[in-house]
């Protein structure tokens, strides 16, 4: 006798989890209910709909009913919520949202997929009419029918996440104007450190987004037919407002059938995603997962563990033992020709995880440096001072940030060390990487502070140390200086280095920095040869400097000569 | 007292040895000897030079000299030959090349970086004026020059390998007719199995690149002025000759000094890249390496494994303990707008290695299947059918070839199972990916039928098994029917499958195939639980069987109705 399993939400997880149970069990009933009019549509595309890089909404219908239904016999049911859970009876109470009739399904295993909804805080005016949040295509037909209604042309983003800047990205290339309002100090808080946000924010300022960090909003008002966001700082005036300043696991349901929650708020699942109900399953957006680099409980709503999750839960109703490993939080994130991506923890996290780290970056060209048109990526890589473990990584750059995220994702996940970075055997040719791959590069970087054969100092670590009496060694070239210096520095070429030490006070404690830090490194093993003791390397060089102290001169007052 | 370390051979690995030597030991006396005039040039960069992607000569000198003596304080010599070593009395002859001088040079180490030199096969007229081959930056002003010079419109490029296919593409850049004849019976055999060769085979003779396989020069003779290239089959008239037919390690100066050479003709060192003489160090394309994955010994030239057997070396002079791990073999090659790569081993180097092996392929989008602008990859991963262990993987696309064979690449490396790419978290977002990024399909492929949840074969299997008595089965829909079928197949459509199973004989033998391999798997689903005990889906689909045919067919008789 074969399984009869409902299935609560029809997109990433739910749609998976389905399409997985028809291949593993050809007789099985499945029914999945949807409360929204679509299942398995394109919710990561949406952004890219209102932009009109999909142009076609069609496309945002990934797969249709008919194909779930002739394809896997899935009994599909969109607009039907299911609203109440009867453990003991093995039963789900169903609306149907159209006719308003309402019936019971009984379920030998139940699999609640319902995702996630927008956050919506509670500021006076987030009810009003031009006011949005992005999760649904519903909600992408109301933003763009509202633009064009309206002819609005310009718009206030609230939130600096993934989806804020994705949205504030779309809005750009309709050809609005658009400002983003973030309460953190800088872009994708929730994956980048702020010297690599930093990176990405100026790039969006010279695409024309305004951004404004610090700043929440207070209230919104309807003006004149415009809608007014004040922030306390400052009034921004759009035809439109997006929110997007996080997501909340729907739990709801979960919660009255009495299934457990964990600490962040997501329902708990053990590692082979059943509830604490062991006839009802858990994946996606809704459920608490465990981080992968730090073993504690988190939510990381993401497209991709949503479908293994779904696959997975499939497979263990199947009767198979399939045991999930966590999530490490893996994202990437196009802003105009910019990829952002990050894998594992960021410095934050770490600290807040209470796991020691250390961390150090790069900013190489992505490809031969002698074959056109290569440009600079950013690479941080966070790993254990005890063994050298990755613990985690961010990447930026205009091409092949996502392929060295993934690369390091890969690493992360098999356990791999800074030393595995350093000798890691990738494929080269000059159109698409160096004979040393910016990967192996960090690796090198990460493997040399391990080895004690260089000290590393972050940007902001700068100003204690200087106030401390250390003495900061810029060994760029005359040409480079010209572009700007760090105020104080003393200025020695790295090629004249071994003919100026007289110049440079014996015993001093010294912080050396190039553009990026690969210089440097030289120098500093010219210097500790020479008999300084205390020779840091300013991790980054001054391209991380003076890109983070330049953002962060936006904030706090701080002096600077950068031009 | 510090050492003083003679390095024969200036480019990768020996500039990256004489490099970390310097950022090691600041004292170290290190003397680079090169016989050519150029140091730590681009070689790889050497076929963009021809083309004129790299417009700059000047380009492809990547470090200078200067630098290296200001940097690094290492004392280039080039143009300067070492002839002999006297292992007794640690030294090296030395003749000037330019003055005829010959002196003495004593060392504490030595390291052997002497490269490789292409392969000049047996062939009457192969030393004729207009016959090139290309490894240094004379060949590539000397192919310049003639090309300039004569006016040359048409080019010969003998062996279709990397070099002869970067190569034979910047001939076409420049605007020349091209023809490639090539003994093996397919394009990059040391990479690729004949399958995936023959997607780049389609693609090349897209772009105008005349292609003959199973075809050896036997003499080149000069006409009129031209050259003319006579294979036995056919006779080809060119204005240039370029001949890429290998590389042969460049031993000389270890044979004759008695160090021990490996089985393949390499020097053979051992894991810390030792001689058979303790003082004695050897990297790069000169050596014998152990093959990673095979475990056995073999001649592996690539750029990336020789800057860091010179890295390795340095820290073992250094008194470091530095073991070198093998190499996989990880390659890449840029053919117009296509990139096809590979890592590991391919199907006939596992057979020729006595590894046993199961192998699928796929052909996904690259990225989201809604988001604009994305084309399909193709990718195969040759696994342990004991455990699931990654032995090769290969890959053909136009965008994220790159990205994926170095995920696969460092997956291999840290001893990763198919079950691991089922399940590894990447970054995905719609311009970069799919939710189910291809890796992770190539692992849910792989591992379905590790799990025994479906059988495959390859196209090359396809003819036996319905000799004795197989059913072809296509599941494909009409309109892609009318493109072209596999003779003798029934076609039903995959989602009409359950209604008419009447149609497909009990208890016969079925072959199941769709366009790439996707669908034809639920199918064989839907029929194992029919009943049908027998189901094999077709690895790749129509499209690998398709290109693979037609490929074929140009070699041996074989009928077929492809349209």
């Amino acid at each position: 006798m074969s399984n009869k399993v409902l299935i609560v939400g029809g997109v990433a997880g739910g749609a998976s989890c389905a399409a997985r149970l028809r291949r593993l069990d050809e007789k099985a009933e499945i029914v999945v209910f949807e409360r929204g009019p679509y299942v398995s549509f394109a919710n990561c595309g949406l952004p890219y709909h209102v932009g009109g890089a999909i142009p076609s909404r069609a496309n945002l219908l990934v797969v249709t009913p008919e194909l779930l239904r002739q394809r896997f016999r899935i009994d599909v049911r969109a607009r039907q919520e299911v609203r109440r859970i009867d453990r003991v009876k093995q039963q789900v109470e169903v609306t149907d949202l159209e006719s308003g009739r309402t019936y019971l399904e009984d379920y030998d295993y139940l699999v609640l997929a319902p995702g996630a909804a927008p956050l919506h805080p509670p500021i006076p005016g987030i009810a009003l009419p031009g006011v949005f949040t992005l999760r649904t295509i519903p909600d992408t037909d109301a933003i763009i029918n509202w633009i064009e209604d309206r002819q609005a042309s310009e718009a206030v983003v609230i939130g600096a996440g993934y989806i804020g800047l994705e949205v504030a990205e779309n809005f750009k290339q309709r050809g609005l104007a658009v400002s983003v309002v973030e309460r953190a100090e800088q872009v994708l808080p929730a994956s980048l450190d702020y010297e690599m946000a930093a990176l990405a924010q100026v790039y969006l300022k010279q695409q024309g987004v305004n951004l404004y960090f610090g700043e929440q909003a207070q209230e919104i008002k309807e003006v004149a037919g415009q809608l007014l966001v004040r922030t306390g700082q400052r009034n921004l005036t759009a035809g439109l407002v997006l929110v997007a300043v996080g997501l909340r696991p729907e739990t709801g349901l979960a919660r009255e059938a009495g299934l457990e929650l964990g600490p962040t708020g997501g329902i708990r699942t053990d590692s082979g995603l059943r509830t604490s109900d062991p006839r009802i399953f858990a994946v996606g957006d809704a459920i608490e997962v465990i981080n992968a680099v730090s073993g504690r409980p988190a939510l990381i709503p993401l497209a991709g563990p949503a479908n293994r999750q779904g696959r997975l839960a499939a497979d263990n109703i199947c009767g198979r033992q399939a045991t999930y490993q966590g999530t490490v939080g893996s994202s990437i994130i196009k802003l105009f020709d910019l990829a952002v991506a990050a894998t594992g923890l960021n410095a934050r996290q770490l600290q807040s995880a209470g796991i020691d780290y250390r961390s150090i970056i790069v900013h190489p060209l992505a490809t031969a440096g002698y074959y056109p048109g290569g440009s600079q990526i950013s690479l941080k890589l966070l790993f254990s001072p005890s063994d050298g473990r990755i613990l985690g990584a961010q990447a930026i750059g205009q091409d092949g940030a996502d392929k060295r995220i993934d690369v390091l994702a890969t690493a992360l996940q098999a356990g791999m060390t800074v030393y595995d970075l350093e000798r890691l055997e990738l494929a080269y040719a000059p159109p698409f990487s160096s004979a040393r791959d910016p990967v192996n590069l960090l690796g090198m970087a990460a493997s040399n502070l391990m080895r004690g054969d260089v000290a590393a100092v972050g940007w902001d670590e700068l100003d204690s140390l200087r106030k401390n009496g250390a003495l900061l060694l810029d060994v760029r070239t005359p040409s480079e200086v010209e572009a700007g210096i760090i105020p104080g520095s003393v200025q020695i070429p790295v090629d004249e280095l071994r003919h100026r030490l007289g110049e440079i006070p014996a015993g001093k404690r010294l912080v050396v920095h190039c553009a990026t830090g690969l210089r440097s490194y030289i120098a500093c093993r010219i210097l500790k040869a020479h008999g300084w003791s205390e020779v840091y390397n300013l991790s980054g060089g001054w391209r991380t400097y003076r890109t983070a102290v330049a953002e962060r001169s936006k904030l706090t007052p701080f002096t600077t000569d950068l031009k």
